[in-house]
């Protein structure tokens, strides 16, 4: 069964851990947004790609869920001897991987050959594809002034007032060929729009005007999973985004944000009454991962529902 | 007492560390060699710079000489994982000061700027002054082909046969403004020249012009510290490098290779015999540096024959 996820960091890293490993080897590809990415020390940090690579890899420190496990600090404990700057962590083995993908860059690669490099180093047999090789960047206009992402989410740890999100460059940036392929495959059985945050980390994908077209364009069924549970963000700022904007924390806000996009929606059981009305397929089922197994479960639910859909 | 003493790497920051500690805060001033400098994964590695200002900060390996003492080694093993070059050692901590480094020079501060401020956070009283903010950049014409530097000494282990050694840029390189500063100031009263490999590290400053003019120009005396004892090199590859290029493994060979340069030699005492036809003040002690006391006590034996010399 050939899949694509499609993906923000931590809680897309989580239902995308659950696809791998429940579809066989190389069936899995995750389209991943780069909208966070930035250059920290002249590094490029990739973080949702990351935690997808460290996810998949089995790398990824369980705690955060993103980082990696068994991580070391020596480097920020020298940036702090230096006086340099040292709000956003970066641990050495994390370092490790920017420097080279940074050293690759500089070199022509493309982030997709650095990130298909990477993962295949790390032994993933799911491609992890960048949503473009051109630079977007999330923005977010707070009541504190226009924030870059990290600024906000880290530096600031989301504490200003979010009064809309914007995605530079989104308009004339071209969608990665890996992730426009796997899109665009007639192998393709199933889209899934993985719990992330809906705002933040799956809006500057579609924001890219040939990756929107693709999907609209797509003949495999595409299913969303609610990142809400019983009218709650599970973390992250999407609770207070979504205040913040105005929007109601219900599933029928998440499936207006997708609406024309979606052929059906995944809620959690808590928010089944809630998604009475919602005029596309609704499946409920417990949507918490905590475990590696909750991580499966889902997976093998969605796929199934997936599977129930009708090709367009 | 107003010194400069002009060093490579190990060898050479082991006096520079006896100087440090034996005069007051601040008559210091180390001009190192930055031929040896060079990009690794598009981070500028200085050897020289860092192994002097981590001896002097007390942050050296007390082993090797090079690199940091309590270091970690995470980045390396990630860089193992992902394929990459591990030929050259980068600890987490000495490549936070190659990452801070690289983007302060990317975002135009000189390398001077940069080790001016490093060495004051990490407190190090002595100025730590790079021979130029100019590329200048060591090969080593060998019978496997021309190799940079750290491919020579590093990757190779020194294993080619040297033909010659060539200071690439150095014609046109300007001194560090700090370099020349310190050995044109009025109140300096001794020029050390640390017992470095003169060849590979003591060349690359006599071959920018106007450093060597200025050293050719001064009122202080200038002694040299003669890296020999007893017709061997203590570590490195002098011997080989002399051997090679057919230099007879003598004081006089020193004294000749500075000949012009210098207003008296340092010798150990296993080659004051060897020493007696050379026409400038001799002076021998033990040289061989193996703890810090021996280190002090070379260095008050060499600012003592310093101060015996006449001002020119």
């Amino acid at each position: 069964m050939s899949v694509v996820a499609i993906s923000g960091g931590v809680g897309g890293a989580k239902l995308a851990l659950g696809l791998d490993r429940t579809l066989s080897a190389g069936e899995l590809s995750v389209v991943v947004n780069t909208g966070d990415d930035f250059d920290h020390f002249g590094l490029k940090v990739c973080p949702d790609l990351d935690t997808v690579l460290y996810t998949l890899a089995g790398m990824a420190d369980p705690i955060q869920g993103w980082g990696r496990r068994d991580e070391t600090w020596t480097m920020m404990q020298t940036f702090a001897a230096l006086g340099e700057e040292t709000w956003f962590k970066l641990g050495d083995a994390d370092t490790a991987l920017h420097v080279a993908r940074t050293h690759r860059l500089n070199q022509g690669a493309t982030l997709s050959d650095v990130m298909e490099h990477f993962r295949t180093q790390f032994g993933v047999a799911s491609r992890i594809l960048p949503m473009t090789d051109d630079r977007v960047e999330t923005r977010i206009e707070t009541d504190e002034g226009d924030l870059a992402f990290q600024d906000y989410f880290v530096r600031r740890r989301c504490a200003p007032r979010a009064l809309s999100i914007r995605f530079v460059d989104a308009a004339t940036a071209l969608p990665a060929s890996g992730a426009l392929a796997a899109l665009s495959s007639p192998a393709l059985e199933a889209i899934v729009l993985c719990p992330s945050n809906p705002y933040l980390s799956i809006d500057p994908l579609l924001a890219i005007v040939r990756l929107r077209e693709s999907l609209e364009n797509r003949a495999a069924p595409l299913i969303a999973v609610s990142p809400l549970i019983g009218g709650r963000a599970v973390k992250g700022p999407t609770a207070k985004i979504m205040q913040e904007l105005g929007i109601p924390m219900t599933p029928t806000s998440v499936y207006e944000h997708y609406q024309g996009l979606i052929d059906a929606l995944v809620v959690d059981s808590a928010d089944a009454d809630a998604a009475n009305h919602i005029p596309v397929p609704v499946f409920s089922t417990a949507t918490l991962m905590s475990s590696l197994e909750d991580r499966l479960r889902l997976a093998r639910f969605v796929l199934d529902c997936a599977r129930s859909l009708p090709r367009r």
